[in-house]
C-alpha cells in the first residue's frame, strides 16, 4: 500500500547515489532513433551552448531583492569564435504566448546573425541589450564602419520560483553565459534560463538530445536544446504511456505529493531551438521548426493559451552562404529527401523534453512555492506496468 | 505459434458479424476526453456531410476505363439550406504537397463562403467548377446581380487503387454528394473522397469524432472529419502503443502480410476538417487549425515530404456575422478560455483517423492492387499487451 | 470648348493608323529604369507566353450561350519544352479576393513545377484540370510511375463584358494557350485571359514590361506579365499625374465619356507573375513578390476589399536546382545586392500595368456593355499640361 | 542662373519667421482625402503621444559620450490611464531589416497589450524592460498576482548622426516619453525617436497625418504616425512629382548641396503606426497594415534591404474585447465595407511621411555628419514647376 512512498524514496536514493546524474535512456526510457555522441545538441559541430545559472536566497519573496532563481543561456551556431558567421534559420510559432526577438530579420534575410539567448519573460531587453555590446565592446564595431544586427533572444516564464519582476539578469550574467558556451556534455536541468523552469507538473528546464540520419550514404545530425516550461501534469506522457493520468489516478491518493501551486497549470512556455549540419535552404528550416509541436504532443503538450511555444531552427552547412557581395554557391538537399531530419527533429524534441524533467532537481523559490522533480523510480515502475520498459 | 492468424481470421468474423461496424471505442480503444452523440462532425449543429463513393471495375488498369476507387465529400457548415451563410474560418498547413482552394480570399477575408469539398488529386478542378455550377443553377445568381465566389477543395491522392489520370470524377458525382448531405451518423472508411485511400501503412479513408467540452457553464461541440492518406506502417501509433512497430517486429515474420505495394509509403496526406460552435473570431480558428498536427502526431505522422496535410476550422456560431453592409455584432470567446477546445481538437483529430482506418476494409483496385484493413482483433492484442486494454 | 473631343478623335485615329499598336512609351510617357529588348516577360530568357483568346457573339446575354469575352493565358518558365523543370518561386496577395491554385506546394516546397495559367474565375477548375491531362497525355507519365502535380492557376473576373456563368472556356482553348507558348515580342490588351478585363476605369487586359539592370558586373532581367481588372477612374494615376482625377475635372463633363457600367468600380483583380533570371532562392522571391503592390500604388490601386491581387514571381536562374535525391549546389544573390531587382519589379509592373491600359481597345459584351479604352492623345494632352511631355 | 540659392534662403527665411512651423499641406503640397482635426494620429479618439528627445554634445564622438541625437517615442492607443485595456491589433513587414518586439503574441491573442514604443535600434532592450518596469512600479502588479506582458517595441537606426554604439537611452527618458504622452496637436520633425532620422535624402524624423471617411453614415478617423528614415534621394516623390530627380538634375549642380554622407542610402527604416477608430477584427487589420507600402511607395520609397519597414495597426472601437473569462460581444465593419479605411490608410501615410520631412530641421551629428532639411521654397517651385501648386 505504500509502494509508492518506498519508490519515491528510492528515486531519491538513486538520484543522490547517481554522481552522474542519469538521463531518460540511462532509467530505461524507450526512444525511437540513433542519437549522436553526447545525445546533446552540441553533437551538431560548431554548437555551442553556455549558461548562467542565478539562485540565491530563500523564504519570503522581496521584490528586487529575491529570492532568485533564474538565469541566462547561450547557443552559438558555429562557435563564439565564428560569432560574425550568420546560418541559414527559420523559425515558427504554435503559440505566440512569448518573445523571440529578431525573428522580423530571420524572415526576411533567411539568415540568424547573432546567437540565441533565452531567459526569463522580464529579462529580454537587458540581454538583447548586452549581446549589442558585446559584439561592439569586442572586435567587429571600430567606430568607422556601419554595423547593426537584432540578437535572437527568447524567454520563458519563471514568476512561480523567481522574484522576477526584481529584474535581476544584468549584463554581467550574459557575458557569463557567452564566455562559457562550449561544445561536448552540457547540462540539463535547473541551469541558465532553464533555473526556475516548471514542465507537465513537475520541475522543468533545460533539456537536450539529438538523432543521427543517413540520407544518401551522407550522415546528418539534428540537435534539440529545449527550455521546458510548459503543460499539466495530467497529460504528461512518456514513452505514450499516460504518465500523468496514472499519477492522478494513484499517485495523489496514496502520497499527497503536493501539486506545484496555486498557479495555474500550462501557462508556461517552451523554447526550442533544433540545429542540424544538413544543407537546408531557410524555407527547408521552417518545415523543421513546423515539426517542433510533433514531438511536444508526445510529451503531452498542446500548446495552450497561456504558453510561448516558439521554435528555432538553423543549418550549419554552407558556411560561406552568408556574403555581402560576392556570389554565394550553396548546397541545398533536395525536398525528396528530407523525411529523416523531419523524424529526427521529432524524435529529439520529445527526448530532449522528458531529459529536462529527468535532470531537473526539486527547487525552492520564492515564498516556499515548491516544483518537484518528476520521481524517477515511480516512473520506472510506470513504464513498466505498460510494458514498455522490460523488468 | 500460429496466434496471430487466427487472431485475423477473428477480426474478420468480428467484422462481418457486426452488422453495425464497430469504432475504435466500440473495440475498446482508449481515448480522453468526452464525445457528442454521434461521435461525429456532425454533431456541430447544422453542419451536414454527404458523399458519392466511385468504385467500378476491376483488374488491369486502362487509364480512362479503370478500375475506378474514389469519390467526393461534401461538408456543408450551416446545412444545404444555408449555403449562402459563410462561417468564420480559417486554415493551417502542416505540409503542403497538396491543394486546397479557396484559401486565399478565407485568410482574407476571415469567411468560408461555400461548402468543403474533398477528392482526389487530379479532381479539384472539376469539382471547383462543378459547385460554382450548382451555385448558379439553384437560387442565387439571377441574371442581374454580381456574384462570384471561390470553393474549397482540397484533394489526397488515390492513384494506388485508382485509376486517376482517368479523371472519374464527374459533375454527377459532385451532385450526388451535394445532394446526400445530411446531419445526424456518418459512414466512414471507404466513402466518398476518402474511398481509395490508406494511412499508415494499411487501409485508410474517411473519419470521424467529436468532443463536448464545457467552458464558462456552456457546453461546446467540436468535430472532426478527416481524409486520412498518411503515414508508414512502422510508426503507426494507437493509444500511446506502438502498434505499427509490433506488427514489424512479429506480424510480417508470421503472418507474411503483403505491403502495401512498392510504393514509397508516406506519399500521402490527410485533409482535416474541424468544426465548433463556440463563438470563435476567425484569428482564433487558426489556432484551431494548427492544433491539428498534434492529433496526427499522437498516430504516429510527421508530416513527410510528400503529404499533403492541409487543416480548415470553422465556426458555426454568429450566424449573422456575415453582412454585405450592415455592421455585424459578433460574439467571441476570451483567448483565456480556449484551452479546452484546443484539447479538444487535438483528441478528435486522433480518434477521427483511427475511426477511418477502424472502419475501412480491405480494398483491391487497379493492377491487383491490395490495401489491407488494420485487423481489428490483432489490434486489441498488442493494446491488451500493453495494458491499454483491459483483459 | 471641344478640345477633348478632338483629342479622342485623334487618339482613334492615331490607334488606326498605328499597325504596329502604340505602346506606353511610344506615346512618351516617361518610366524609369532601362527595358529589356521587347520590353516584356519574355526578355527573361527561356520565358514564353500563349494566348488563347474566346471572342463571339454580341447582345443580350444568354447563359451558356454568350456573349463571350474571355481566354486563357500560358506562362512556362522555361519554355514549354521544358515543361519538367520546376524552378525556384514564392507568392503574395495583397488582397486574397481571388484564386491562384497550387501555392501551398509552392510555398512548402520552393517550386513552382508547372506553367503559369490565367482566365476567368469561375474557369479556375477547367484549365487546372486540363493542365494535368495535358502532362499525363504528353510524355511524362507512362502507366508506372507515380506522378502528380498541382498546377498553378489564377483569374480575374470578366463577368461585364463575358458570360462568364456560361464556363465558356474549354480544354481546348488551354491546349491552345499552350500550343502557341513562345519566347520574344508578345501582344497585349484583349488577349488571353486578358480579354474582358478592365481597369482604372477603362479596358484593361494583357500587359508586359522588363527591367535591365547591373548587379557586380553582371546583367539581369526582371520580366513582368499582368492581368490588369482592378481599380477606380478617379485613381487613375500615370507618371505621377492624376488622370483620373483630372478625367473627372473636366472630361466627363465636356466629353459624357460613359461610365463603364453601374458595376461597383474596383471589385476587379490583378494577377501579376514576375520572372527573373538573377539566382534567387525562394525566401528572396518572397521579397519580389511582395514588392508587386508598390508598382499597382503607382498606377493608382490599393487593393480593394472586391479585389484579387495576387502575385507570383519565379527564378529562371540554378536550372539543376530540382532534384529528386541528388543533392543541388545553387547560387544565390546576397541579401545586400538584391536592391536593383527590387526596383525593377516595381517599376516593371508599373509599366506593364499601364501598357495593358495602352494595348487594350474598346471592347462591347454582353447585353452592350461597354468598357472604352483610354484614349491615347487625351493622356498625351493631360502628361503634357503636368509638365510630364515636352511638346 | 542663382535662382535655386534664393529660393534656399527664402526656405530658411520662410521657416524662422513661421513660429509654427509649416506642415505640407501649408506649404500647398496636394493630398487627397479630408483630415481630422489635427491632422494627426490623434484625431483618433484616445490615442495619446509622448516623446524623449535627447540631444547633446556635437564635434567628434566619443563612444559612450557622444554626440546624442536620439529619443523615444510612446503611442498609447487608449491613452495613460488606459493602459491595461488591450485594443485589437495587427501588423505587417514589407521589409524585416529591423524589429518590432511582442509582435508573435500580438498575431497569437490579436490584441495589442502595452503602448508602442519606438527608439533607436540599439535601444530596444532597454526600452522594452523599463516599460515592464513602469506597469510593475504602477499599480498593475500587486505582489500576488501572475502578470506578464510582451512590451512592443519598434526601432529605426540613427547611427549616422548619434553615438548609437554608446547606448544614451535610459529607464529614465522612456519615463519621461511615457510622462508627457498626450491627445491633441503633436510635434513633428526631430522629436522623440525620429530625432536623428534621414529620409529619402534629407532629414526625416516623426511625422503624422489622418483621415476622416464615412461608411454607411458614420465617421471614421484613420490616424497614421511614422518615425521615417529610408529611401534614396533620386527617388524622392512628392505629390507624383519626381522632386528627387529634378534635384539630381538642377540641384546639385547649382547648388552643390552637399550629400548625407559616405553612407549608402537607404539603409534606413520605416516604423508606422496606423490607428482607426473603425470595428475592426485582427484580421481585418492586417489588410489595413499591408496597404501601408502603397503609402511608401507613393514616396519614392520600395523597401531597400537594408530598411526595416515594419508596420502595426490597431481598433480602438470596441473597448470591452478583450476579457480575462466572460464572453465578449464585438462590432465588426463588413468587409465589403472597408474600402475608405484602405485607400486613407495609404493617404495618410505619405502625407504623414512628407510632414516629416518638411518638419525636420537640419541636423548636425556626430563627426560633424550632417543631414539637410528639404528646402520648402525649392519644393514649391518644383511642384509648381510641374503644375502640382498653382501659382
Amino acid at each position: 500500500m505504500k509502494r509508492y512512498i518506498i519508490l519515491l524514496l528510492l528515486s531519491v536514493a538513486l538520484s543522490i547515489a547517481n554522481a552522474q546524474k542519469p538521463r531518460a535512456r540511462d532509467l530505461g526510457v524507450p526512444f525511437n532513433g540513433k542519437t549522436g555522441t553526447f545525445n546533446a545538441i552540441t553533437d551538431v559541430k560548431g554548437v555551442e551552448v553556455g549558461y548562467s545559472t542565478i539562485i540565491s536566497g530563500s523564504g519570503r519573496n522581496i521584490v528586487g531583492k529575491g529570492p532568485v532563481r533564474t538565469g541566462v543561456t547561450a547557443i552559438f551556431p558555429r562557435g563564439k569564435a565564428r560569432k560574425f558567421s550568420p546560418v541559414f534559420a527559420n523559425w515558427y510559432s504554435l503559440n505566440g504566448n512569448g518573445e523571440m526577438t529578431g525573428t522580423t530579420w530571420l524572415t526576411e534575410s533567411g539568415f540568424l546573425e547573432t546567437p540565441i539567448m533565452i531567459t526569463n519573460t522580464n529579462s529580454v531587453g537587458v540581454v538583447r541589450d548586452a549581446v549589442l555590446k558585446w559584439y561592439v565592446d569586442t572586435d567587429w564595431y571600430k567606430g568607422e564602419d556601419w554595423w547593426y544586427t537584432y540578437p535572437v533572444v527568447a524567454e520563458t516564464y519563471d514568476g512561480f520560483l523567481n522574484d522576477i519582476y526584481g529584474f535581476h539578469v544584468k549584463e554581467e550574467h550574459v557575458l557569463e553565459a557567452i564566455g562559457k558556451a562550449s561544445s561536448g556534455k552540457i547540462a540539463e536541468g535547473n541551469v541558465g534560463g532553464g533555473t526556475g523552469m516548471m514542465c507537465l507538473g513537475f520541475k522543468g528546464g533545460t533539456g537536450t538530445s539529438s538523432r543521427v540520419v543517413t540520407i544518401k550514404d551522407s550522415s546528418y545530425t539534428v540537435g534539440v536544446l529545449v527550455q521546458a516550461n510548459f503543460g499539466r501534469r495530467p497529460s504528461l506522457t512518456i514513452a505514450g504511456v499516460p504518465v500523468g493520468k496514472e499519477l492522478l489516478d494513484t499517485l495523489n491518493n496514496e502520497l499527497k505529493l503536493p501539486p506545484q501551486s496555486y498557479r495555474k497549470e500550462g501557462d508556461g512556455s517552451i523554447i526550442v531551438v533544433v540545429a542540424t549540419d544538413a544543407p537546408l535552404l531557410p524555407h527547408q528550416l521552417k518545415r523543421i521548426a513546423n515539426r517542433v509541436p510533433l514531438g511536444i504532443g508526445n510529451t503531452g503538450g498542446y500548446g495552450t493559451n497561456g504558453s510561448g511555444d516558439i521554435f528555432i531552427a538553423f543549418s550549419t552547412a554552407n558556411p560561406d552562404a552568408f556574403q555581402r557581395s560576392d556570389f554565394a554557391r550553396v548546397d541545398m538537399l533536395p525536398n525528396d529527401e528530407i523525411d529523416p531530419l523531419l523524424e529526427a527533429t521529432v524524435q529529439s524534441v520529445e527526448e530532449a523534453i522528458i531529459n529536462s524533467m529527468i535532470a531537473a532537481e526539486t527547487m525552492e523559490g520564492i515564498n516556499g512555492n515548491k516544483s518537484h522533480a518528476l520521481p524517477h523510480a515511480l516512473l520506472i515502475e510506470i513504464l513498466t506496468k505498460y510494458n514498455r520498459i522490460k523488468k
